[in-house]
Parts: structure tokens; C-alpha cells; sequence
């Protein structure tokens, strides 16, 4: 054994054709459902200068940055200063997420994109995290956004193209909440807790259905500094957690008694009703549930925020929200935006727990076996026929094995079946096909042959 | 302006959605091929452990990896050395090819994968390049390999595939020039070179159709050091550069009584002639040139090398051969394997260039207005109604605009239809569908109004 290694490095992982095949198809399914939506793709490079990524993600985003050294004489002149530091060897870093480019593409290109700039990048991003089960530093994000619009028809198309992906993934129960920041701000405000205080409050806040209660009482007292009757005004401000989309109605009018006098809280409420009203009726309908205590973490959301839950599992597997912002990090004029990025990695080990990968297509559709070298050509030339007809088709390319080793070889690849051309087959102008899952096998016509298979492929009908 | 630059870094591209669309369907075209000849995607990581890929490339490709910064202690051990150098400061490197992971992955999962491993990965590689006019730092390589076969039935295969490939791109005239390692180590062992002078002379040769015959004969006899002799032995053996496949036959008997005394000789013209045997009859019989003056220049090579070329443009669009030695880098048990890498970059620019990307489809199918804010989840209903009728269906909104307005922006993007529901279409039962190239308007009844639309998709028939 040579001494190097030959496992994926710490985090990263290689996916075998099985595995590969069955992402992509989950992909296809997920790009096929943005552009029905009118999303169109966007490729950015895997790696940004480093003074666009650093800043965006706080200070623990920093160091989860991974950076590229500079080459040859850049390098060298870093190398020569007097104790240099991460900064001064590296200028470039591998993509952290997918929404800091997507606002450095809308700052460059404002004036060759159109009005309203809907685009969809399923691409992988990078993090030095700590690597364990169901976490890696490199993972697939699946962001949908729009650039270009307060409307709320936005939310609605949003949370519609991601409900439809669900559905169609399989995915039974689930649940969107629904908040939006300004009327956290409102509560806040009303609950007269100091606004140095808000964002330490958030986050508690946000544990609630994790945690419970009583835990966020106690944190929001001992370690957020919040007095008991701030902490009492709050919680009775939230009410329960909703978890009905037929409590919505309910829950607004509740925060409308409790914060409508607000203007935060006015144009918050405004805009839930409208997210529901427009989602109404479309597959988000009945998914949507106006929750008080969603709070997520990012700094940049403006508007309403989501988040995919459910029973069935812990944890989210997707959020997004408006974040009207963000793009004037990079130009001086700023763009209303909105984006949902789906937990994909998530999604896709939940669907493989769930068994939801079975009865996979076969990665060919047969296998024409060789009769012995000699008889290479016409094996060869019913591999084109098979072709012409649609078919996936593999050859078997050593001519001097045995026909058991060959059907060995296609069952090993799951092959549903193998086409067999002998001497015989040949001068009698038929094509010997075995389905190696029934075992049968049975003489087709040479010329009928590609359209027999083609009829009674699995998964087809 | 913000201080930060918002251009891509340098030697990366971003690409923007019609031009994302474009690589994704010239990708898929790619796929749909490789995958008819039971190929199977594989995905490695990005990053490989830097001692997977050093020394792998020679020096030159030792110094243009791109290579990332250790991380947090690890780092700070490394900085605090005496003198710390590049590869004491990284412990990562970005892809460079896909040949060399592809080598490790069948190190690592021999036990799980078929007898033959057939895959394909069109996957970006980096290279810290100086950038030029198309050579870029982060470029798509789509490679296709079979591992574990030394038939010729391989090489015809993978030389098949890729001539359906730019069949069905639509280039026209192009050859796939054929020699063979053995061949080449055969003449120049007839012609008295010393084995040190090998690899230098190959380079020189190889250049034939790019400096001419004259500068060939200067460059091996003052820079590779060979004698009058054994140059005019050598060349003579090499004969005029074939360019046509009616020359095939002429060439192997040429260069049968030249070298087929010689056991190297003898093995490399039996292989060239079951590739041409093995490829006649399909979409690479026509294009296989076999040419004495072909080198390739990686070292990695054991038996037949390929390379295509065309008139209508310089240098090559992609090249391989057999590789039976470089799995063994990894493994005790080395295994044979045969592959092939389009120059997709290359081939993007030429179809460009040639003007084969017009009349590509639309971002969306049609654009549902928004008569006024109100109106809202009418709209948003016949969105529902369109997508499920199978249609990529932009929505408008923002309600308060202009039906003016709204026209101009299904026409910056391209849209083919535009469908309209005001409070009148709504009374009557029927939509307003605007034809936006020919500027026809036809009231549609509601019910009829998807499949309306879809029967008159250009492009659809």
C-alpha cells in the first residue's frame, strides 16, 4: 500500500454513481420546479477575493472561511514580512454561502439584469466546521431568490416553488412558520426590554420549542439581563406557539391587540396577511403558520421570515426571508430582495432514511454480451441498434469470458437485461435478450429488439 | 462605490442566467450520450488532501495548485516555525483534473465498484494559470474513463461517444488523430535515439503540424541533441502526416515493415488496428486518423493516445488514451484504464464563436400580469393553472404598475406570451394572450388556456 492516504479529505465526501445519480436527480426535480416559478440558474466562481467574503458572516464566519494562499511572488513578498498573519498569505476564499455573491452579481451586472431578478443556484459551499454525522465543509445550498421587489407576492411565489419541491420529494409532514422582523421589533419594543439587549433575546427566544419555557425564562433573566417583568411582558405578548396554519387568523389578531398601535408592528401585520392571502389557495396554503417566536439568526433579514419544521424530524430544513439590505452591502444604491435556501443535505439523508430511494433506475438499461473476440464487430453493431432506440447500453468488452461471468458482471451493475448475439442469433436474424431479474429469456427479431426492450424497461409503462 | 471590487477575482467567470442555461444544456447533452454508453456520474471533492495531488503534475503543475491555508491552531503551529513554507502552511489543494481523483477513488473503493467502472464527471478543475484570452482558472473538464479492461472494444467505445458528441453539437469537420505509445518508443528505437532523449524528442515531433517539418528537424537536432542520422532515420520512418482515414491502411503497412520487427512495434499496431476495426461502422469510424506524429504530453500514458483536431480552428478540443500504470500510484494492485477529457471551455467558445447558440429557449414561458394590487390571488391562481399545465410561468409583482410597463419586462426577458386577467377577462371566463413577437392579442377561454399556450411555444411542434 502506497503511504498517501486515499480517503476524501476531513469533511468532504465522494459520492459513488449510485449516490451521485440519485442527488442529481433531486436536483433535476427541485430546478424543474424553480424555473415553473420563472427562476433562472446563475453560476458564480467557487472562489471570491477574500475582502468579499470577510465581514459578511460575523466573526465566527471569519475564521470558518477557507482561504487560498497567494502564489508565486505574492506569496513569497507575504512570506518575507515580519510575522504575517492568515490575511496577508491568502486572497482568496472558498464561497461560504450563496447570497453574498448573488449580491456582489446584482451590484457588478445591475444594468443587464432585468427588473425583477429571479435566479435559482444549487452549488456547493464551503466551511472549516468542526466535520460529524450529517454535517461536512462541503455542502450542497439550494437558493431561490428575488431581486427587485417589496411585493409580497414574492413571499408567496417563494414559499409555494418550496412547498411544491417538498410534496413532490415526498415529503408529508411539514410545517413554514412565519414571522417577520419588524414585528419582533415591535414586541420587543413593547415589552420594554433596551434595544442593546434585542438580538441576545432572539436568539433565546428562537429556542423555544426546543428548549421549553422555562429554559427561556431563565436564560432570558440570567443571561440576557432581562428584569422578570420585561421577560413576563414579552411572553404574554407571544402567547403559545402556534403550530395550526388554523390559528393564524387567531394569532394576528392577538399580535394585532398587542403591538397594531406600533408602526413596526403595523406594517408587519400588514404584510403576514398578505403572504397568507396570496399564498391561499397554492400548495404554501395550508403549510403556513404564523409563529412569533421564529427569530433566525441572520443579521440581514428586513421583512418576513420563514423556516421549514416538522414532527418527523428536529431542526429546520430550510429558511430564508427578506432582506432589503443586503445588495447595498456592494453598491451604493440597494435593491429589495427575498431568498430561501433549502437544507438539502438534510433533506436528502432524511429521504434516505425514510427509504425513500428504493427502486432506483438501473445505471444502463442492458448489457450485449461478446460471443469471443473474433465476433467484436457485430456485438459492436447491435450496441448502435440498441442505442438508436434510446437505449442505455453497456458492452461487455472482454470477448474471451465466459457468458456467466458476462450476466455476472451485468447483475453486479443491476442491469434489468442483457442481449446475447451468437453465431447462431445472428444467421437466424434474432437477438437472444435474458431479463435477469425473472431469468427469462427469449428470441427477438433483430430488427424488433431495441423497441421490445424499450417496452418493458422498469419504470416504464 | 463601495471600496470592494464586485468583479469576479481574476481568472473566473460569472455567468449570468442565459449564458448558465446555455453550459447546462450543452452539459446535459454531454450526460444524455455518456450515459447512453453505461457510463455513470461520479462526484469527488473539491479539495484533496495536498499530498494526493503533488508530485502528480510535475513541477509546473506542483506550482499552480491552488492551495488552502491550514486552519486555527493548525495554522499558527505552522506560522510559528522558522521560515515556514508554502506546503508547510497548506494542508488542501483544489482539484486540478479529475484523472488523478478518479485514481483514488478506485485505490479506495475497489471492493465496491463493478468489474469495469465506467464513469463520466464534467466537473470544474483550477489551475493558477496566468489568464488569458480563454484560459481561465477555474474551467470544466468532462471526462468519461473505463476502468478494468485492456480490450480495444474500450478505446473504440470512448472514441465513439465522443464523436456523437460533437455530431450532435453540430461540428461538422473534425479528426480524431490515433497513435499509440509502443509505436512511438518502437520508431525511436529503430532510429538509434537514446531512451534519455525520449520524452524531449516526443515533444518535438508532436509539433509537426504547428512549426512545420524544417523547424522540427532544428529543434531535434540543436535542443534534443539527436544526430543527423538518426533524425533523417527517424523522420523518414515517420513519413508525411496522414490526415485522411482513406490513408489508414497505407499507414500501418508503412509502418509495419518499419517497426513491426520490434516487439513494441508489433503490440502497438495490432491494438491501432482493433480500434480502427472496432470503431468502424459507428460516429468515430470516419474521424480516426491513425498519425505517427502524435505525442500527448502527459507522461502518464501506456497505449493508445488520441487527440482531436480540425481545420476550422488551431490546437485540439480534447484528447486521452490508455493509462494502465496510474491507479498503481495509489494502490499495490495497479489496473488498466483508458479515458478521455473534452475541452468543454474550448468547445463552449467555438459554438459561440460560430453563432450556434441563437434561438435558444425562453427564461420562462409566459408572463401572468397584475391588473392591480387587489387582484392579486386571481393572478396568482391562473399562475397555478399555467404551471400545472406544464408551462414556466413568471408572475408580475408588483400590482400598481402600468400594463405597459409590465409588457416591457416580459420583453427584457424574452418571454414568448404574456397572459392577461383584468375584472372584464375574469366576468367572461377567458384570458387575454398577448403574443409578444408578433404582437397578437386573442381572448382564450379560461379553461383552455394552458394547453393554448403550451401548442404554441416556439421551438415545440
Amino acid at each position: 500500500m502506497s503511504q498517501v492516504s486515499t480517503k476524501p479529505a476531513s469533511g468532504m465526501r465522494d459520492f459513488l454513481p449510485a449516490e451521485a445519480a440519485r442527488r442529481r436527480r433531486v436536483f433535476a426535480l427541485i430546478e424543474e420546479v424553480y424555473q415553473s416559478y420563472g427562476f433562472e440558474p446563475l453560476e458564480t466562481p467557487t472562489m471570491e477575493r477574500l475582502d468579499t467574503l470577510l465581514g459578511k458572516y460575523g466573526d465566527e464566519g471569519d475564521q470558518l472561511l477557507f482561504k487560498v494562499m497567494k502564489r508565486a511572488q505574492k506569496l513569497e513578498r507575504a512570506l518575507n514580512r515580519e510575522s504575517p498573519g492568515e490575511t496577508d498569505l491568502a486572497d482568496l476564499g472558498l464561497r461560504y454561502d450563496l447570497t453574498v455573491p448573488l449580491a456582489r452579481i446584482v451590484a457588478q451586472y445591475q444594468n443587464d439584469l432585468p427588473r425583477y431578478f429571479k435566479r435559482y443556484q444549487i452549488a456547493p459551499v464551503w466551511r472549516a466546521d468542526r466535520p460529524q454525522k450529517g454535517r461536512y465543509r462541503e455542502f450542497v445550498q439550494c437558493d431561490v431568490d428575488v431581486v427587485g421587489s417589496t411585493s409580497m407576492t414574492v413571499e408567496a411565489e417563494v414559499a409555494s416553488a418550496l412547498s411544491e419541491v417538498l410534496d413532490r420529494l415526498g415529503f408529508g409532514e411539514y410545517r413554514i412558520h412565519l414571522n417577520h422582523r419588524r414585528l419582533l421589533s415591535a414586541m420587543l419594543e413593547a415589552s420594554g426590554i433596551a434595544e442593546a439587549k434585542w438580538s441576545g433575546v432572539l436568539i433565546t427566544i428562537d429556542k423555544l420549542d426546543k428548549v421549553g419555557r422555562n429554559e427561556v425564562i431563565r436564560e432570558l433573566q440570567e443571561e440576557r439581563g432581562v428584569g422578570r417583568e420585561a421577560v413576563d411582558r414579552l411572553l404574554s405578548l407571544l402567547g403559545a406557539q402556534p403550530t395550526l396554519a388554523e390559528e393564524n387568523q387567531g394569532t394576528l389578531d392577538r399580535l394585532r391587540e398587542a403591538v397594531g398601535h406600533l408602526e413596526d408592528g403595523q406594517v408587519a401585520l400588514k404584510e403576514l396577511t398578505e403572504v397568507l392571502r396570496f399564498a391561499d389557495g397554492g400548495p404554501a396554503g395550508p403549510r403556513l403558520i404564523v409563529d412569533p417566536y421564529l427569530a433566525r439568526g441572520l443579521a440581514y433579514y428586513t421583512g418576513p421570515i420563514f423556516e421549514i419544521r416538522s414532527d418527523e424530524f428536529s431542526g429546520s430544513i430550510g429558511g430564508g426571508g427578506r432582506y432589503d439590505e443586503l445588495v447595498g452591502m456592494f453598491t451604493k444604491q440597494s435593491l429589495p430582495a427575498c431568498g430561501f435556501s433549502l437544507g438539502i443535505e438534510r433533506i436528502l439523508m432524511l429521504m434516505e432514511e425514510a427509504g425513500k430511494f428504493t427502486d432506483e433506475p438501473a445505471p444502463a438499461d442492458v448489457l450485449v454480451t461478446l460471443w469471443d473476440p473474433d465476433f467484436t464487430p457485430n456485438s459492436l453493431a447491435l450496441a448502435r441498434e440498441l442505442r438508436a432506440a434510446g437505449l442505455r447500453v453497456d458492452l461487455y468488452p472482454d470477448g474471451g469470458d465466459k457468458m456467466g461471468k458476462q450476466f455476472g458482471y451485468a447483475d453486479e451493475r443491476g442491469l434489468p437485461f442483457v442481449a446475447i448475439l451468437a453465431p447462431r442469433e445472428l444467421e437466424d436474424g434474432v437477438v437472444a435478450v435474458k431479463n435477469l431479474k425473472t431469468g427469462d429469456q427469449e428470441k427477438v427479431p433483430r430488427g424488433e429488439v431495441g423497441r421490445w426492450i424499450v417496452e418493458r424497461l422498469p419504470g416504464r409503462s
